[in-house]
């Protein structure tokens, strides 16, 4: 068994934004199942076990709450932006058994958790490319292309295997060509944050996404970290039937 | 009027602490009206339209849907160690009209809230002892001794005051000198983190907080900023009959 759980789906911010009310905050306010909390997931592995349980990146900000200690393995960080670690400054304090993260190469962490780690075990940063086994699931880390140091991670367990690539602005070379090398993925949950021609750098478009795509052809493309101006141009234009949109809650 | 509710008690991590299976810590999980969020607080004034209300440090991490847009008037932080500050990470990307965040100086901020502020307006530091009117309520920073730079507040509306004083590890000479010179407070909310003794720097203990009694002599004084510790030695001991015990929700 593998699979993946999207715990928030929306860019930093979320949907609804503060105070916003364009049409896509208004429906998320509404209709709580169109909200978008920070870009964040679960994955599980084998017989589902705490051990065979991990968070990717930390940005709700009730983890705590949701994630009571020894209910999950560790954290696996995509990068050090505060949306996506900013629910382990509360956490940390914990007197939990230390808790591993893995995390890209980045001394600044953010604020001062590194220097104030708590329970957090942050281990020996990983290497792009070079696969570890954390529990029985092959964990890879990939560049990404962002303005901090930042990993994709291929999940692989049994014959299936799952890529998760955010947040990033199309792929580098060495990430596209080591993708590009493996059969069609089982699926890919990829950064999608702007509507299509959306000059914000830093993160992918609806084009850069459909580029992707036609480079590898996997067999389920999903977005994540929607902005709200994604949404509403979402709202007035239909998708390509390769393209699924992701929801909180949402399992692949 | 003029009333302070203490929207948060807790020390960093709160109480329910991560993890945790002292005494305290076990009470609060079972009953949650001994829960300890992050320390913070609300102040009204006048009539209580949202022009007239102010939050005191942001660290609860449902700030943003607790407090609407447009429900209060701005922030008064008291420094920028995170607990007092995460709750704007995700609040500052709002649409919302620019929101007034009073502040003690501090180029650092936390992490980069500062650099990306949003729809937050960091207003020209204030000095301390020098008041400020804001929209009727009369605030007077005062200087705390804490490991970043930290305001206390005195508030002053008609002939009542109440002073809010965290973080802190005893009082400097300028503030204890400013609050000596005044009437006795109706009310003093101050920082009391650990039991008699403790010896953890930058907070005050039980016996730091006696001796600022002795010195001031309010009318009241409510202590906040508890840690799981001092909740636990709270179980065990009484307090003398000056001292009250804040909890989330307590109003002043």
């Amino acid at each position: 068994m593998l699979r993946l759980t999207l715990l928030g789906t929306g860019a930093a911010g979320g949907v609804p934004l503060y105070g916003c009310e364009c049409p896509a905050c208004k429906r998320a306010t509404e209709h709580p199942t169109f909200e978008r909390k920070p870009c964040s997931a679960m994955v599980e592995w084998g017989n589902g076990s705490a051990k065979e349980r991990l968070l990717i990146d930390a940005g709700l900000m009730d983890l705590h709450s949701r994630f009571p200690a020894e209910t999950y393995h560790g954290f696996l960080l995509t990068h050090f932006h505060v949306d996506h670690v900013q629910g382990l400054f509360h956490l940390r304090w914990g007197t939990a058994s230390p808790i591993p993260v893995w995390c890209p190469p980045d001394d600044q962490g953010c604020a001062d958790l590194l220097k104030h780690s708590g329970c957090l075990n942050f281990l020996p940063t990983m290497t792009h490319g070079e696969p570890e086994n954390i529990n029985g699931l092959r964990v890879t880390p990939l560049q990404m292309a962002h303005s901090r140091p930042t990993f994709g991670y291929l999940l692989e367990y049994g014959v299936k295997n799952i890529a998760y690539l955010t947040d990033t602005d199309g792929l580098p070379e060495n990430t596209l060509s080591f993708l590009s090398e493996l059969p069609p993925l089982d699926a890919l949950i990829v950064d999608c944050s702007f509507p299509p021609d959306h000059s914000g750098r830093n993160h992918n478009n609806i084009n850069t996404v459909t580029q992707i795509y036609l480079d590898l052809a996997p067999k389920r493309l999903i977005i994540t970290h929607l902005g709200h101006d994604l949404d509403a141009w979402l709202m007035e234009h239909g998708v390509p039937e390769w393209l699924e949109i992701g929801r909180d809650g949402m399992t692949v």
